[in-house]
């Protein structure tokens, strides 16, 4: 039997999806199950559930804890990390080239290269001019692949992602979708893909 | 060097609060580590952020989440679990009990036995009548208890304990805290008793 793929939902802006995007094509690798890339916008599903900001910001304890959590976490991993001077930064950019990239060979060297930028490095990933440069260090040509993000049907794509994952109940990032079986959660990664291997058996 | 003492923080209305209340003690029998029972009302503290009913109720997509994942992590750990037909029933009567059993040996069977009440029986646990039920069912005078738990010295107490819990930057429940660095849910259980196994190390 073949093995069901996993689906992984990522917003650029979210930090605990750092570690998961880390992590996950090695998982992908060693479990022998297929990876999606699911670039979306949690901004929208937020707005819809009353928010207006990260919760991380709303509420000040759970987002002081978050932060702890997250250094250890990353400390656990031996992934470097850096608070960001500015959260959440606009993770629209990205995910529009996220986009382009998930039918291409550089896609998820990207996705890394992003969360990297953002999470280890400070830098302002809510800008184009940075995506671009990241694109640059991919020996990429940075251009191009931000007017290919920008075209009206990519847009719409990325539109139409966020409403796809809202009919997946995707309420987080990251979150993994097996089956249509939701994961939420980096603490989840694991459990995804031990499904999605399980999947696989006669 | 002595290790660290653990703090467990914990809402008898949680959900994520019972597959913790299960392994808390065993845990901390193989860890070498002592453990405080530390109940409190985290009622006080959602209103306090706004919620005047649990996030899970407020947030419909994250509630169904939380019970399909409850229901996996019970049954990866061998618990029985049945999604509670109200939901959340109030921990009041059964946190000034456990405040009671603290300084007693019957402490910690008497918190198991009302997260099971709750979470695999589907007894209405905030009504003290069932509380004295499962003090009985322990062999313990559930209506000396009882009355006990209502002296206004341990209902000072409780309000005391929502303060301290606060004072920690408690906001969610399970919470663990070692030499006061704070580990959150069920999924931190493990993490918090290894920081407080290093830290007898000399």
């Amino acid at each position: 039997m073949m093995k069901a793929p996993v689906e992984f939902w990522f917003e650029f802006a979210s930090t605990y999806s750092y570690p998961a995007a880390m992590r996950v094509e090695a998982m992908a690798a060693s479990s022998g199950v297929e990876l999606h890339y699911e670039p979306f916008l949690l901004g929208p599903i937020f707005v819809s559930q009353g928010w207006q900001d990260s919760p991380f910001n709303l509420y000040p304890a759970k987002g002081r804890y978050m932060w702890r959590d997250l250094d250890r976490i990353c400390g656990d991993l031996g992934l470097p990390f850096k608070k960001p001077s500015v959260f959440p930064r606009s993770g629209l950019a990205a995910a529009r080239v996220a986009l382009v990239g998930a039918k291409e060979a550089w896609g998820p060297a990207f996705v890394r290269a992003v969360y990297g930028a953002n999470f280890a490095d400070d830098r302002d990933v809510s800008r184009p001019e940075v995506i671009a440069e990241i694109l640059t260090d991919l020996s990429l040509d940075g251009a191009v692949i931000l007017e290919r993000s920008n075209a009206r049907a990519n847009k719409d794509l990325l539109r139409s992602q966020t409403e796809e994952a809202t009919r997946r109940e995707v309420f987080g990032s990251p979150s993994f979708v097996v089956q249509g079986e939701l994961f939420w959660g980096n603490d989840r990664l694991e459990q995804a893909f031990a499904s999605a291997r399980r999947s696989g058996l006669p």
